[in-house]
């Protein structure tokens, strides 16, 4: 029998390391023969697009950087399953890539419209007679998946987004002068990520001094009270901000258009700049953390990529029991010690659903997050990988030409 | 004899390494007795806002702390200082701050704007017979300072860059469509950081497919081909940019204002977006590495660190033997083995003046540089620190809130 795994949705930089652990638990395996890579996510499962990862991934070292590159090496996409009644000869041609290939199971890397993804196929295979299982590999830095503790991703994304708040908050803190910094994070709905800057406190950090989520209410007003009260306590403030905030007010968003006919799309951090400089009239400035929140693979969390390469690697055993259309999971059983257990729940009560932050860990003034949260966070970005370097830079894994070719 | 020591201008990841080179030097050497630190640069000469380094900096973790700090750990200031045939009242108050605390040497750490202060003021003092050596330690990380090989600082913000940049890569070549991926790089005037991303060509990487400097003309049907020929070989096409240069036709500017009339101050990356997605018509965004490429010391490079420290000592010796208005500076001996030697030469060369990225070093199409660019930059990139964590992250130096009330 053979196996295909592919990755899907946007990229982390864990991706690579539940391949690893899809593919080197699959090689221990005696019944399982080739292990296939499907290029662009599901795409390549429908266009008969695979590559055979045992030419590709060849030795320890080829492994070891696997888990040091972030993105997914097998590219992805943002393919969302039709239904089987609309679109029936698109499950058809995956069945028949499943068959000819002899694909006896598929694991499916990605956020909660892979889940989807997972739960159609694995209905629809077990109706259509077609013995494959289908088995969904959690991963996103929004942390915004259902049942599971946390996903693979969202570590490393939080440790790189921490580290950096904290050199930010020193490059602030320079000048004589009164000034306010808004870092905006990503999260269009969650505010797990800007939550997370929270872990800066267990090292003293007072900073960020002000963090808002999606979850809570915003109201100017009460924004610019916010941040003057922490101006009488602190030359430079903070301020973490989620790029999914609802500032609930049009007067922020502006009607201009560039010279194309663009309409202007100033992010969240963006508007408060200005609202600050406008009604309060001190030095503001807003930064982008931008893609490389998912990306920063030279700072990853040793907790998420090692926890990543497990979850990989528990799909390929659950297959094997004869699991089908689940997504793996983590269930913590202690914050200190840090214990997490993986575990398979249907994908069904994980597609298409957002984990919201807890209301419960946000503090009653709606603008910082309690020592809760702080105790959830911490575990998830312990430890740092060993990277392979040369000339001073970290070393990636990349697919040869000739494999991409076929 | 006691010495004082200040850091101006923008944050670097190696002004406290350099801070520390002064200090560490000092403490070895018997005549001086007490070490002052400046607060926010000049001006806490100019207020006799001192602080006694020896109760800040008091064990060897200290020291190594500091060296993973970025930024500047005893504050910065814009200040210019005036002619002083303008403001004399300026200098007497400098060289009263002086005489009271005895201080024989000041060092002061900065970019062309320091040097400029240090020219005025050794000159000022030795007219007016007040007995002080002014000495400049270099930093910014333009690079942009004459004489010297390089500046510190210079190389810790291009291993930043460089690693960002190839993380970007990776994170743009993801989707099965074309897609074009600007990425904005500080340089105001000169583009040497933005040029310093062909580094990546050492490690087999291809991309950045064009690198964009305000040294070479821009031209935007000139750019558009450029980036036409560039996506039929690569799907992704990966651009950097420097964000001083200049577009050279207002059509690109904004005149547009939003609802409390701020003008859109689009940057370069972002009117490079939208020309890209009007006239190609691809997917295309821009990235703006902002503030994090002059602060992200959890990725500095140990040669810039190092040499950081070295030239702060290099301006202590160059005090005790007598030489005043004299920056100190790097003059490279060979690429490989990377050798540097330490020299002084007078402020007023370097005062007020940028050294642009050398023409011959940019290719004859205007949109890359040469290997001769890659040999210089590749040494000044090489090694990391070993850094102090607790709890997942780089442990900052901070100043005790009782030091800094005196």
């Amino acid at each position: 029998m053979n196996i295909a795994v592919a990755q899907s949705g946007g990229p982390t930089c864990a991706i690579n390391a539940s391949l690893v652990g899809v593919f080197s638990e699959a090689l221990k395996i005696a019944e399982i023969d080739a292990i296939f890579g499907s290029i662009n996510g599901i795409e390549g499962i429908i266009n008969d697009n695979l590559i055979n990862l045992k030419t590709m991934i060849r030795t320890n070292e080829d492994i070891e950087l696997l888990k040091q590159t972030p993105s997914t090496v097998l590219g992805s996409c943002r393919y969302k399953l039709p239904k089987p009644d609309e679109a029936g000869e698109v499950y058809e041609k995956i069945m028949a890539c499943f068959r000819k290939h002899d694909i006896k199971a598929f694991f499916y890397i990605g956020g909660n419209d892979s889940m989807d993804t997972v739960d159609k196929l694995s209905q629809y295979a077990e109706k259509n007679g077609c013995d494959v299982k289908i088995i969904g590999i959690p991963k996103t830095i929004d942390n915004d998946l259902c049942i599971t503790d946390h996903t693979p991703g969202f570590g490393s994304a939080a440790k790189y987004v921490a580290t950096t708040v904290q050199e930010i908050i020193r490059d602030s803190s320079v000048y004589s002068i009164e000034s306010v910094t808004i870092i905006e994070i990503m999260g269009r709905h969650a505010g797990w990520l800007t939550a997370s800057t929270c872990v800066l406190r267990a090292n003293g950090e007072v900073a960020p001094h002000l963090i808002y989520l999606p979850e809570s209410d915003f109201n100017a007003e009460k924004f610019l009270a916010d941040v003057k009260r922490e101006q009488a306590k602190h030359k430079a403030v903070i301020i973490a901000v989620s790029e999914g905030m609802e500032l609930g007010d049009d007067e922020f968003r502006s009607g201009a258009t560039d010279n194309f006919g663009h309409k202007y799309l100033s992010g969240v951090g963006k508007r408060l700049e200005n609202l600050v400089r406008d009604k309060i009239g001190c030095k503001a400035r807003s930064i982008e953390l931008n893609v490389m929140q998912r990306c920063s693979s030279h700072i990853s969390s040793k907790t998420d990529i090692d926890e990543s390469v497990s979850i990989g690697a528990a799909g390929v055993r659950a297959a094997l029991r004869g699991e089908s259309g689940k997504m793996m999971y983590f269930r913590r059983i202690s914050d200190t010690p840090y214990v997490v257990e993986i575990d398979a729940v249907p994908a069904s009560e994980v597609a298409n659903k957002e984990k919201m932050f807890p209301k419960e860990w946000i503090t009653p003034d709606g603008c910082d997050v309690t020592d809760s949260a702080l105790k959830y966070f911490l575990p998830l970005i312990q430890g740092e990988m060993v990277l392979e370097k040369k000339n001073g830079l970290p070393v990636h894994f990349k697919i040869r030409e000739e494999i991409l070719r076929g």
